[in-house]
């Protein structure tokens, strides 16, 4: 038996998420069904983790076993004629049977872009989140130093997580703009369900006058979800790398 | 009477181009769907030129008559409201009554992109062209070294063109690498039909060692559309900005 890592792009606009479900079009359907056009073996495959619907993904990383002899180079140019167009494999690793794509995660990285501008951009409507009010992008930078580091992240996890530990490290939160665009990068140890969305969000009630930046500490403190912001819409996060 | 001129952003990817036509989707008649609604009238309006199905704008220009008292600013919100979300009207202007979108038309400014990686980038696939070959982009660059300044075109229209007079001024071609993207942004007093993408397929097939770039010069000369390359697909085009 074989142990194959794959690294995945895809862009979630057109998908109900990656995890395979009943009656939905999701992303880890397709790459399983190009799996068995090859092998014609139904493999047993896992994901660092969900995305959901709408979320994108520049290096999702997901593992499975087979049997069949295929060379890893010619494993990825042949499942990439199989994947849709908004799909794609970018790398195939034989690894070793012990690893998992979930539980080996050392690290990951998201990205999540906004918009500001008063008029929504089409070309960047299915990438981003367009927020119309004029951002203050220093709050936004005092925000992330705020939330860097070790911190108990409940007040940013959406109810119907299954996570009992909602401690985690943000290693650093990095904020870039490029023209009208807010480029967030965060890379931390792990995150919880909704975790990003929930705490840009937040930053964005505050860098927009409607929350006081002086209370995220509070909010962190206060270990309840309601105390946070709106939950940011799923087109403008990206999934951008897994550390093993 | 007033003459209003707009500026068009639009994702391309799902319309059969920018001109109204029986049985398909336009954005020209989506915007002139959006009018109606407002204005209850059918309004003749004028562009700065037609995209090709796929083709996308950040500036398309487009002018049209109505009697509606309506304030450009509000007109600006309420479209924007009536208009699906892969167009949008980015400004709004009463202009004088002779002003033509298409006649008045001083230089035009187009960006054609180009992905360079074996893989494709699904995040990319409807904005770029996803080439596998490995690009030599400094034979890109003495092309488009030789292709500015003025020259009869003839050998990059695609054959239909109406255009009797095919010497067009390019004022410069940059271009730029940005990872696997290569950005080239033209900026000429007017394009003939299918003019960029025939000059950009020709272009990779030099950088790729599928023609020899020392033919750049015999092939203007030609004035023949079979001398040159292979036309370059539309999702990489973006009408970028029109100069009156």
């Amino acid at each position: 038996m074989r142990n194959i890592m794959v690294e995945i792009e895809y862009d979630g606009t057109n998908y109900s998420g990656w995890q395979i479900q009943q009656n939905a079009n999701t992303v880890q359907a397709e790459v399983l069904k190009a799996i068995k056009k090859i092998t014609n073996q139904e493999v047993k495959m896992h994901a660092s983790g969900r995305t959901d619907a709408g979320v994108h993904a520049k290096g999702q990383v997901a593992n499975f076993y087979m049997d069949y002899p295929i060379p890893v180079e010619g494993f990825k140019k042949v499942i990439n004629k199989f994947l849709p167009n908004d799909i794609a494999i970018l790398n195939v690793k034989e690894v070793p049977l012990t690893f998992h794509a979930r539980y080996n995660v050392v690290s990951k990285r998201y990205i999540y872009k906004i918009y500001n501008n008063t008029t929504r951009s089409p070309l960047m409507f299915n990438y981003s989140y367009h927020v119309s009010p004029k951002i203050n992008i220093d709050i936004i930078k005092e925000g992330t130093r705020i939330l860097e580091g070790t911190h108990d992240f409940k007040s940013f996890v959406t109810s119907g997580s299954t996570a009992k530990n909602t401690v985690r490290t943000i290693y650093n939160i990095q904020v870039e703009q490029v023209g009208n665009m807010i480029i967030l990068s965060f890379h931390g140890n792990g995150f919880l369900y909704n975790m990003v969305r929930n705490i840009v969000g937040t930053l964005v009630e505050m860098s927009i006058g409607k929350k006081d930046i002086k209370q995220l500490e509070k909010i962190l403190n206060m270990k309840d979800r309601k105390a946070a912001g709106h939950k940011a819409p799923p087109q403008g996060l990206f999934l951008d790398k897994v550390f093993y």
